[in-house]
């Protein structure tokens, strides 16, 4: 029997912070990472592998900072735990006895038990899976018409990249637009309409009624009637809880299939923490129980699990999912972070939104200049910033991330309106028209 | 006499955000700006305007925004203020009077009158004059050896685009080294190996002892005696506030020669504000009186003027200058937000000091990866950050722009361990390697 202090199960994003921060902050502790793979992907950077990058081994998560740091990695998987025990045991049998215990299991992709024909040969998923998508990789050549089935930001990416490999495309999206439910109309239909015209082609409105194919895939029938010929379907349907482990602990789950957790990330069983995909989130301005998936997201939570192991602290607890996220075509990206204007009026909030669009230089003449938008959604009451959402170039993230520790912090466009920003004319807009602040200022007109 | 509501003198940027807000603020109001210039400079553009850009023509903060709004704008110069009557004359013989006035004359170039030869042909400063700009790139031609004195951002970008232009540069500094001031040491060579790598030659810790020359330049003479040749010298030695007018008008000075503002940015004198770099600063977290001039930290002070000039807001304050800016070479960009650890050591605070490297893709295999530095200067007691810097590529702004939010909201090092932030493959690091949140870990580790 194996004794340690710390067991975590799992090794992508969460996985990996968790271990980081608990033998960061312990360094006297054994620390125990148990996870399948051997190489672990990035997973956001999982669409890049199909183009941008060569292969999958240039998507990576280095095993350097664990290892350095004297985190013991074992591969292997953890078929059962006993919770009253504290002990978990292993595919390879090993038992090990555990003092805390974090689980990390992460998602699964979505494969609707509806959907006719989801099993046929050339029908894939996008999991976080090494030899998967490796196998998948090798089969492209063979493909000369891709269906992408979902327009989030995996199907976006996906699509985007193989129609840079020179596939022949084709997107279906149920919503009126791709990223629909990611930002607001405006935004969404900016973006679907740069993929266009970068060659995909994009089916909105309209959802999946079947794969068709004898053996393989041949085409799939869209649920208007249409027929549409492909050589293969790429599922990216979202993406659900891995809780298969934890279910047969169990280790208490919501109703949406996530592992139960509270502000400090534990579960309701003793020393249990649960952090990343396979946790349960609530929204940060909402309070409702969300399902957003984000490998940003699952570091937060999984730092304020390891960081409250062993004793609690109240000024590390995970306040609720923002949701701040970004994607990228080609020179333009957008952002968004909090909630949408869609997202906050269907919620009930009474709010007021701005908008300005700007560039991202100055003056605009200076090279690689992109012009740069950002929507703020506003509480009416307060003035405190809900959400807000930014089109621009590659400072978007970054951006974004301003508007994120805006809404984290409680700010209010009136504090948006006395804040200092920093400028220079080759990397930001303008400090007399930076879009951030002239939103705010847009509200502040009307409010 | 004109009668007007609200009168704005100066049209750069302090001006034109003053005037934009109070029209905005107040269509029904007459707002008049007066200013020299028929076309104004973008401030922070200027050193380009000699390389990446034709001309200064691509270089002009345009009017559209003031004119569409309203405002009337005046090409005139105010040569005195009657500030018992509200009144002031033009060198045009015009007479306004009027309720509210908003000082923004800006900053000229320092040209120290101990600076012997500081008046001999070829030799020039950076003032934000468009005609004096366009007869020094008129005569640029006639150069081929260039001396910088002042290694500060204008001279250290002026430097950068001269020798981009195939001019033979040397830039003299008398700090130990270029950007001394803004930076903390590790991060100043940085910039100064790179500026010397890009063809710049760098002499550093040593001063200007005099120009050198019979009617035109010829040279210079260091104070160690060292005498270089050169056909024109360029000063940017600083900038001191443009305050003449408001001098002679008894509005009163600080000692170092700045109007005296409170933090609604009024003056002592009644129904008189001022903005920008002509108006008192203090620092936001030593308190003291600062001489930083930034063209953001300007824009934030004339918003807050122009909202205060009718009705007073308590929410609506000036809290001091943090000083955020950055500069950029090539594809690389330094940023600072707040205090450096050396002037907070300075200063007297009880800091503790964090620093991560990282890259600012993920993976790091995508293109146009750049390293990403960030270090943070954390108040010891609370944890509070008092500064931070950050080494990157074109998203350092906005990420400068995050750390100067984070301190303007009293954001401590356990508030960012928790924060969330968002990421993606192309335009932001890794969210288990996110250079600004393990800089803050690292602190953690250790407080």
């Amino acid at each position: 029997m194996v004794k340690v202090d710390v067991l975590i199960i799992g090794g992508s994003a969460a996985g990996l912070v968790a271990a980081l921060t608990a033998k960061g902050e312990h360094p006297s502790k054994r620390v125990m990472m148990i996870r399948k793979e051997s190489k672990v992907m990035i997973p956001c950077g999982i669409p890049y592998i199909f183009g941008s990058l060569e292969n999958s081994d240039q998507n990576i998560l280095p095993d350097a900072g664990l290892v350095n740091l004297g985190v013991e990695i074992i591969m292997d998987e953890v078929i059962s735990i006993d919770t009253h025990l504290q002990t978990v045991k292993t595919a390879r049998s090993m038992d090990v006895t555990y003092d805390r215990l974090i689980l990390a299991t992460g998602s699964l992709p979505n494969k609707p038990a509806w959907l006719k024909g989801k099993d046929l040969e050339n029908v894939f998923v996008i999991p976080k899976n090494k030899d998967y998508l490796d196998h998948f990789s090798s089969l492209l050549s063979q493909f000369e018409h891709i269906i992408v089935v979902g327009g989030g930001f995996i199907g976006v990416e996906v699509s985007d990249e193989l129609n840079k490999i020179g596939k022949k495309v084709t997107l279906i999206e149920k919503e009126p637009h791709i990223l629909g439910l990611a930002f607001d109309e405006e935004i969404a239909l900016d973006a679907e309409q740069l993929l266009i015209s970068r060659g995909v082609k994009v089916i909105n409105g309209v959802g999946l009624q079947s794969i068709q194919g004898d053996k393989k895939v041949e085409g799939v029938e869209l649920c208007d009637g249409r027929m549409i010929e492909a050589d293969a379907v790429i599922l990216s349907m979202g993406y659900v809880p891995n809780n298969e482990l934890a279910k047969a602990s169990e280790i208490p789950l919501n109703e949406k299939g996530f592992i139960v957790v509270d502000e400090y990330m534990r579960t309701p069983i003793m020393n249990v923490f649960a952090a990343g995909d396979c946790a349960e989130k609530r929204d940060f301005s909402t309070k409702k129980i969300s399902t957003t998936m984000l490998a940003s997201t699952a570091c937060a939570e999984a730092r304020v699990a390891a960081m409250n192991l062993f004793h609690l602290s109240t000024i590390r607890r995970f306040s609720g999912t923002i949701g701040i996220y970004a994607t990228n075509l080609g020179d333009t990206s957008y952002g968004v972070a909090g909630l949408t204007e869609s997202v906050a009026l269907k919620e009930g909030f009474d709010i007021i939104c701005g908008k300005f669009q700007g560039i991202d230089r100055h003056p605009g003449k200076l090279s690689n200049a992109h012009k740069q938008m950002v929507k703020l959604v506003v509480a009416k009451e307060s003035g405190r910033i809900l959400g807000g959402l930014v089109i621009g170039g590659l400072s978007t993230g970054e951006l974004t991330n301003v508007i994120g520790i805006a809404i984290q912090t409680g700010m209010t466009i009136y504090d948006l309106l006395t804040a200092q920003i920093g400028t220079h004319p080759r990397i930001t807009a303008s400090p007399a028209a930076y879009p951030l602040i002239k939103a705010a200022e847009s509200i502040y007109h009307i409010i």
